[in-house]
């Protein structure tokens, strides 16, 4: 059947999904009231109508400047920088974190031509000029790319006088230390706390 | 975000997709290109318009009567029982059946109020009535109740002179006979076939 294809082909290019979740979630489609169907539909298109980028931060947002750069509450002393507009959803998901954000839109990667120059590096500079910030957290991921930017915000950024830090790697809460690899638990060791 | 919590919300209703699986869509779904996005919403509202069912054998279908009961290349002695519309393109994507197919809409379950009366049982009857069919394959789920059903239709169509069958259960095709539940494995021990 051609339209029952053409969804299930649209469906697959989804992160996630394969061709049985595509096939599953098309026979939901089939049996739901219509309603849910263009309501769906209609969000979808909306999404890129809607939501766009905070021309300060970078994240995503549905206003301008975004609710957390406009936010009076937020301490300006701070700002975490992320690889992507979605780290900052996840990051605020957590209430933990009450500063600012900068989103770098990637992270450097010498194999794949991706140097400091192509990230909003120059913007997070602009933004440490005013002499407010004082601390930078580095919230890239823990691999090789996201540990090299990170060094070299560190190496960039405290001739300025901004204090550097890096998110804790270790083992996850809940974890086992039998399941956790080797470089999760040396790097678990050399970031231990007293307790 | 409101068009992003909207979205999310809507996507966590379709099977087999969590919280999680969501926003990976959804951020896929606000970097990828506007096209994509129409062209999705614009197949999952479609999909509902193009697809009815056929008249004879209940299955989903595009035309009236469907692909299948249409053609004059199937084999019109042999009917596949199938519990759902969806179990249809699930036999016909395997290649080996060649007949003809009737969807029940259900099972029978006394525990839930469904009996007989409640599924597409009179059709069949009906369609048998014509003396062509010789063999009615029960392909229902080897549950209770794709049980219960499968023994219903032996006792209902046997009379009539159809030969009632029920699709093998045994050991998966690459299974390992170590991770075979007891009922799988006593099963596949009393349909056991000579080499």
């Amino acid at each position: 059947m051609k339209a029952l294809d053409e969804l299930v082909d649209l469906l697959t290019r989804l992160p996630g999904i394969g061709r049985k979740s595509a096939l599953r979630v098309a026979w939901h489609l089939l049996k739901v009231d219509r309603s849910y169907s263009e309501a769906l539909a209609e969000r979808i298109v909306a999404l890129k109508d809607t939501i766009g980028f905070c021309s300060i931060c970078g994240s995503y947002s549905e206003s301008e400047p975004c609710e957390v750069c406009g936010s009076p509450t937020r301490d300006r002393s701070v700002i975490c920088v992320v690889e992507q507009p979605q780290d900052v959803i996840t990051i605020e998901s957590s209430r933990e974190y009450r500063g600012l954000y900068h989103v770098l839109g990637g992270l450097i990667s010498p194999l794949d031509g991706v140097g400091p120059e192509k990230l909003r590096i120059p913007e997070l500079m602009a933004r440490l000029r005013g002499g407010e910030v004082r601390e930078v957290v580095v919230a890239t991921n823990p691999t090789v790319e996201g540990d090299t930017t990170a060094l070299y915000l560190k190496r960039a950024l405290e001739p300025a006088g901004v204090s550097v830090t890096r998110l804790a790697t270790g083992i996850p809460v809940g974890g086992d230390l039998e399941y956790a690899d080797k470089l999760t638990l040396a790097r678990s060791f050399r970031g231990r706390v007293k307790l």
